[in-house]
């Protein structure tokens, strides 16, 4: 079942998206139960907005082995985790702002985790129950800032650095499908998710060994090898195979 | 005023607590308006909770020249902003949680300033009209995670990491405070906010550059010198001089 938001004349709300394009609207939540109703038109007619609201934004460094290289970073040797704050999400078709701080910004294709029942201290063999979903993740760099700082956060937290969507699909395997980046039609990023360095039952554990996850909070699972940066004018497209993909273009931060 | 979240029989309530000490219920909430309604008794007979829910929790690392130094660390050029995870928090009188994971604990003492309007981009010049009011912080920290980890969303993120409490102050003046950090009734840290390598104006300039504030995200500012471990078993106290006391014990995770 593919889960969107979507914008109905200034109210979000959820609904469901069929196999035919169709969108029905929901009552309730997915982590209570989602109760589907009307069918509110084509996908092509409503605005989507990012499909989750995280309460936390958990993500993964060099997650794949390619990628950890291509920046002279050694493979780490536990999952090296950072957190992007909510005011840093996007919708689907949203603009990314190029900040006029940073003179490099990077956009990082990613496969996201949706968790959709609480937990702490979840072992890796009971982690999957605590999935709800995926989705696709953008992790928007300015590699300037993240480079120059102490800690991450600036680099990684801007306003519209956290592109999610188009939707949560709930029936998907995610143990071997291409991730991608394309910037105006050329292929730049692309890995499978089978070269995780640690995979999502590890990342679970691993994660809520320390925090509590709670319904909606996300993971994002790295990012494959090929990162290069854009410009404003840029139109960024991440792919995941069997999930689709998630567009947006980069705007230059206005004065 | 003093604006407080407390539990009524299982379910969170923004109340006002009068100088005398007595509670008074509050719907709406603090940043569209609260209205006092109900007393429900004496501060002492209801369960005081985390006294703001925020979206992020911004914090300030090296904050006070002297703790800067403490740790060898140079003065920062431009403050040094790292992000909690919202699981993190705990209200007044919560046990503070020693991970099994760390072998040194850290209590931080710190002046914690809560937004009450939303801004993004906001000039130092502006920025106190966006405060809503104070509150006292905990910014616990697993040292050794910390420093061994490559970014330190661990080492300053595990659950019952960020007491916040009692209470939110909404008239205060946080130029010359003392911030204090007592264990055991023993003073261990010490510092006026007057040492505040960068002021209030300052950070909210600098953390508005990068993310959208919204009304109750709260900016942790620092803490002073005199850092030492607790165990479990131990009784913090962080007092700000105008703003009361937050206590919470330390107990050792169960296995």
């Amino acid at each position: 079942m593919r889960i969107i938001r979507y914008d109905d004349a200034g109210t979000i709300r959820w609904g469901v998206l069929g196999t035919d394009g169709t969108v029905r609207a929901a009552d309730g939540d997915p982590w209570t139960g989602l109760r589907p109703g009307a069918g509110v038109g084509s996908v092509d007619q409503v605005r989507l907005r990012a499909p989750v609201t995280p309460s936390k934004i958990l993500c993964v460094g060099r997650n794949y082995a390619d990628h950890a290289a291509e920046f002279g970073n050694p493979v780490p040797e536990e999952p090296l985790i950072f957190l992007k704050p909510p005011s840093s999400i996007a919708g689907p078709g949203d603009e990314i702002v190029y900040p006029s701080l940073s003179g490099r910004l990077d956009p990082e294709a990613e496969l996201v985790v949706v968790i959709g029942r609480a937990g702490r201290r979840i072992p890796a063999a009971e982690a999957m129950s605590h999935v709800y979903g995926y989705t696709i993740g953008n992790d928007v760099t300015a590699r300037d800032l993240q480079k120059g700082d102490p800690q991450w956060t600036r680099g990684k937290g801007f306003d519209t650095f956290c592109p999610l969507g188009p939707w949560v699909e709930t029936e998907f395997d995610p143990s071997d499908v291409l991730v991608t980046c394309t910037v105006n039609g050329e292929v730049r990023q692309s890995g499978s998710t089978r070269d995780f360095i640690f995979g999502i039952p590890a990342l679970i554990a691993y994660v809520s060994a320390f925090a509590t996850l709670v319904p909606g909070d996300v993971i994002m699972t790295g990012t494959p090898p090929g990162v290069r940066p854009v410009q404003p004018g840029d139109t960024i497209t991440v792919s995941v195979g069997g999930l689709g993909e998630l567009t947006n273009p980069v705007v230059a931060e206005k004065p």
